[in-house]
């Protein structure tokens, strides 16, 4: 990281010397001023490339090609973008990773898969604080298999550690099921410590990326990773509802099955054979027919990221988070507003969370501005930052206004 | 049905007069004749809106009003969309049809929750003819479950019949699972009849829709169908890999129970609670974050169904059925090729299936000129008729092709 700002420098000093601060033109409106956007980590904004891209796909690849599209690149295509995201933006050789279903149909077949290479073994370990959709996929997979959840209570100030994990896993554990960057928070887990530990007990991990990928620098392999999955639709600026990847270590794929077994995950889908032979490899992760067109505008992105790189998107990503903090300490804890993300950098991830008990009001008044962050519940603004196409200013903007309702609001109060 | 035709009419004449014959000029490169295209009951042709439609959707919808667009209908999306469908091509009242998932993880819910519904009943009914997803998912369900298959042979002569069906089922089956219209030879399972036999012995029904969504004309409620699903892309045009839709008979939606909890489900999504509590109705069968973009180009197709009606798609389907039948008998019977698809149109969906050994080497040389139907193992090239976008013309040039590639080969064989 090149760059170091005095607190003192302003919104504008610190976008006029941004690298990447171009790159705000490559996103659809990213410069018009009438929106504040911190919900990048939520929904990302389409690059500009999409359009075109999806138009060319419509009248060229579908319009043209028609049905030969799938002997010429569709068929593999799960396996190709997978393997584009492993090599850009996840630290993955190629054969581990596919794009197919949602996050949560991914977490279905994880944790299914995981509990099938632990025979035996009955325990679920998923810590409180991590995001709805884990914990509800663990309920139901508890409810059908029998297993026994253990649920962490993550502390706080620190979010899950390798000391908790420790403190629960155990021979009758199959699988733990974690978040890197907690969605709430934002502390960012340690992947390699809490793998390991894991593993030390005879456990597997799978792990949720989504509110890492594409912001935070990520090494699968080099981190003893089992299983992972995470959406596209964030930092990885995808659209909404784009599909999720799914990440299998090469040594997990022939030991762990998922349920879910469908044409697209055989050994050879056009012989239609009478029994389901699973393909060699990451493809038997795969189950009907995969979202193609769906998986168009995330190329945009992906030509962004490699360009950029994700160290440098990283490095833009701690200078917003800060100047977050930064503005926090001057503007909004004078007003009685709690920090719940990490002052530390290195254990925060793309954004910050900022809890008050006059938000989940002040949230309304907000967005009718045109500010919009997140609202989590009870009482949290969440305010994202997307280093591609997010700027210091909105970052300041967007302080300024929840400063001026929530002082507005207490002056209402006291006259 | 106002159109009659004596076999001596031409293809050319047959086009002149076809009612919906202009509507080739609504779909990307219809017109063109370059490509014979009977291959749109696999991969539909992209309606001509359709570039138009995304590059708005992601200008506009995703481009400007960004995550508010979740709460400006894309949350809903899954239902509204399913609604629509349920009035234009299912014949489904609102509040029975999701759009969120492959055909394949739909089938694997369908399934599941139809076993939920039937407790104690441990067998699934299932014939050997289905496409291979189907067979597949019973088979992963049958190993997780420890559920016995019941397998029907259908007669290559009938399809499946509500006699077999009676056969088989029994005081222990749990759910027969079916396809509308065959995948191969296109035959048409009587719905109404078979769902009622399955009933008589407190059975469950799932029906696979995929060859006959958007083609035949559909009233799942009228005809008490439990559960249904049917993909999008073949004559609905939604593009490669674009959702399938999900019909859950509303009395069933409280007594079955799918298994892939996800925080799309529930009774409040944005609550984000500790307990898995799933909505009131079909959203509970809607998992993870839905695939919104991915739906925009089905509303292009839909808008065209609703103006052309069903009732007229159908008439024009048996139209080129008929005619591909009497083109087989006059130009292919004689070369020793079998119709493996039904002489009788009421039977027969959008495409018929022709048998010879020699198919498949041939279908390489067919697609090299542009001549695109489908190949169905060991044996079969499928011509499949899209009656919004196929002319009669090129079922002629697809069955001279075919007759001349058949009479080149068995010349190169007796030289």
């Amino acid at each position: 990281m090149s760059t170091h700002f005095t607190t003192a420098a302003s919104a504008q000093e610190r976008d006029r010397v941004d690298p990447l601060g171009s790159y705000r033109s490559h996103f659809v409106a990213a410069e018009d001023d009438e929106i504040v956007y911190l919900d990048g980590n939520s929904l990302g904004r389409p690059p500009r490339a999409v359009a075109e891209r999806l138009s060319s796909f419509v009248a060229q690849d579908w319009g043209r090609r028609l049905i030969r599209g799938w002997s010429e690149g569709w068929f593999d295509a799960p396996l190709e973008t997978g393997d584009r995201l492993g090599r850009t933006v996840l630290g993955a050789a190629p054969g581990q990773t596919i794009v197919a279903d949602s996050t949560t149909v991914s977490l279905y077949k994880l944790i299914r898969a995981a509990l099938t290479a632990r025979p035996g073994r009955r325990r679920i370990v998923i810590d409180r604080a991590n995001f709805p959709t884990d914990r509800y996929v663990v309920q139901g997979i508890a409810a059908e298999t029998g297993a026994v959840i253990d649920w962490l209570d993550p502390d706080a100030a620190t979010g899950v550690t390798e000391a908790d994990v420790r403190a629960l896993v155990g021979a009758d554990t199959a699988v733990v099921v974690l978040s890197h960057v907690a969605y709430r928070s934002g502390y960012v887990a340690d992947i390699p410590a809490i793998t390991s530990a894991a593993h030390e007990a005879g456990a597997l991990v799978v792990w949720d990326l989504c509110h890492s990928v594409g912001v935070l620098p990520l090494e699968l392999d080099a981190w003893g990773v089992d299983f992972a999955t995470g959406c596209t639709y964030k930092y990885l600026n995808g659209g909404p509802g784009s599909p999720a990847f799914l990440y299998v270590r090469t040594d997990l794929q022939g030991t762990s099955r998922q349920p879910i077994q469908g044409w697209m995950g055989v050994r050879d889908s056009f012989e239609m054979g009478p029994e389901y032979e699973p393909a060699d490899g990451i493809r038997r992760f795969v189950s009907g027919t995969p979202p193609v067109l769906a998986m168009v505008p995330l190329t945009a992105t992906l030509d962004l990221v490699e360009e950029v790189g994700i160290d440098a998107i990283r490095a833009k990503s701690i200078l917003l988070t800060d100047y977050a903090v930064e503005l926090y300490d001057r503007r909004l804890a004078p007003l009685g507003v709690v920090l719940s993300s990490p002052r530390d950098a290195a254990v925060r991830g793309g954004h910050i969370t900022v809890d008050h008990p006059a938000f989940a009001e002040i949230i309304a008044e907000l967005w009718a501005q045109g500010i919009l962050p997140d609202f989590r519940p009870p009482s949290g603004l969440r305010l994202g930052m997307s280093p591609l196409s997010t700027s210091f200013a909105e970052v300041e903007r967007a302080v300024d206004a929840i400063a001026a309702a929530l002082t507005a609001r207490q002056e209402r109060n006291e006259s």
